[in-house]
């Protein structure tokens, strides 16, 4: 029996990871609305952005054209500002108050792109890891992981489709983004909390495994 | 005898930095001058600013009003990320091509207002400066201390007569300056690239003082 003051159970902190083109926005949805539907309040949130101040950061900053070149480093204090942002002002006392957060991209995110892909320093990345979240890491990591051709001819159409901006990574190369996959295998290779799945799979197989993890982390 | 093809000397590194109202903006003006009538490349910048995209974050981010409030630790790295970009985009070249370069505030108005005023962990700081920066320091960095009643009169004289919006920080408490001016004299006491000089002696002889450094410093 619970207190009507009894503070709700903290919610559960879940990120979602992969290339381009893997089904990261779908399945998040997805997620949400399996957790919704057996009564569980959801916030679905993305990154970089998620709070007006973080959304601030990307879009003037960080998806502008600027007539000089933005310094890598100033590049990653900035993805970091946002995060700190939005971990403190929206995730943090959205999870307190019981509320799960599904958050598409995060610090693994960073680690893949900026480290593994464009060869920033890891120990760099890994220090302002540090400043920004502490010991905090995502309940659960649900890496979606297709190869790089598969993700990119569907990242391409969904473009082509819907006319939205390139994403500046997206115009970068194979190889590049070879690399990126690599960072993801490497992370959920060594952290617990990852879950990969493979992207190649039909959504209904993909939908069935998710399914399986979210009833494992919420007992439903 | 110097070949064309000679590299010019390295130029200085010369930060300005003192509370509210000390009389910076003035002396870093009256230092240029000095250099340029002596034949010497300067460039006057400030922080946070001094490039395109530090002041997109300067105006966009950090004297902006946001509805929500922004993270302290949001705050530092923003503050950095301009940092960055400021130096490896300008400060960093322009001392390269034997242009001296003077700068109203630099990471030590960090250290002293987010860290000794506003208790930010100066540990934090302290790692971000080593990632903006590395092992650079200035190669001299002009203090300009006065008692903080006489700095805020000044500066408030300053906001009525121009009418500019008044700083975020120059709304703030006494005891906050306070611990701002211990800031700044703690760093003076402990690193040798620190001359303190007294803002309370007019003009002229604070510019006389000035001039000596300068001369010690160019060999002018």
């Amino acid at each position: 029996m619970t207190s009507a003051n009894t503070p709700p159970p903290r919610g559960k902190f879940i990120t979602f990871e992969g290339g381009e083109g893997v089904g990261k926005t779908t399945n998040v949805q997805w997620c949400a609305d399996w957790l919704m539907e057996r009564g569980l309040e959801v916030m679905v949130t993305r990154e970089p952005g998620g709070t007006p101040i973080a959304e601030l950061i990307r879009n003037k900053l960080l998806k502008a054209h600027h007539a000089e070149s933005m310094v890598p480093m100033a590049e990653l204090l900035l993805v970091f500002a946002a995060r700190v942002q939005h971990l403190e002002a929206v995730i943090l006392p959205a999870l307190s108050q019981g509320t799960w957060v599904l958050c598409d991209r995060f610090t693994d995110s960073t680690i893949a792109y900026q480290g593994f892909g464009r060869g920033l320093d890891l120990g760099s990345i890994e220090t302002l890891k540090n400043l920004a979240q502490g010991t905090l890491e995502p309940d659960c990591t649900l890496l979606l992981d297709a190869p790089v051709d598969v993700g990119m001819a569907r990242a391409r159409g969904r473009t082509a489709i819907s006319g939205e901006d390139i994403d500046r990574f997206e115009t970068e190369q194979m190889a590049f983004f070879e690399r990126v996959r690599d960072g993801f295998q490497a992370l959920a290779a060594t952290q617990a909390r990852f879950v990969t799945l493979d992207a190649t799979q039909s959504l209904d197989d993909i939908q069935s495994e998710l399914a399986i993890r979210l009833s494992l982390l919420s007992g439903l």
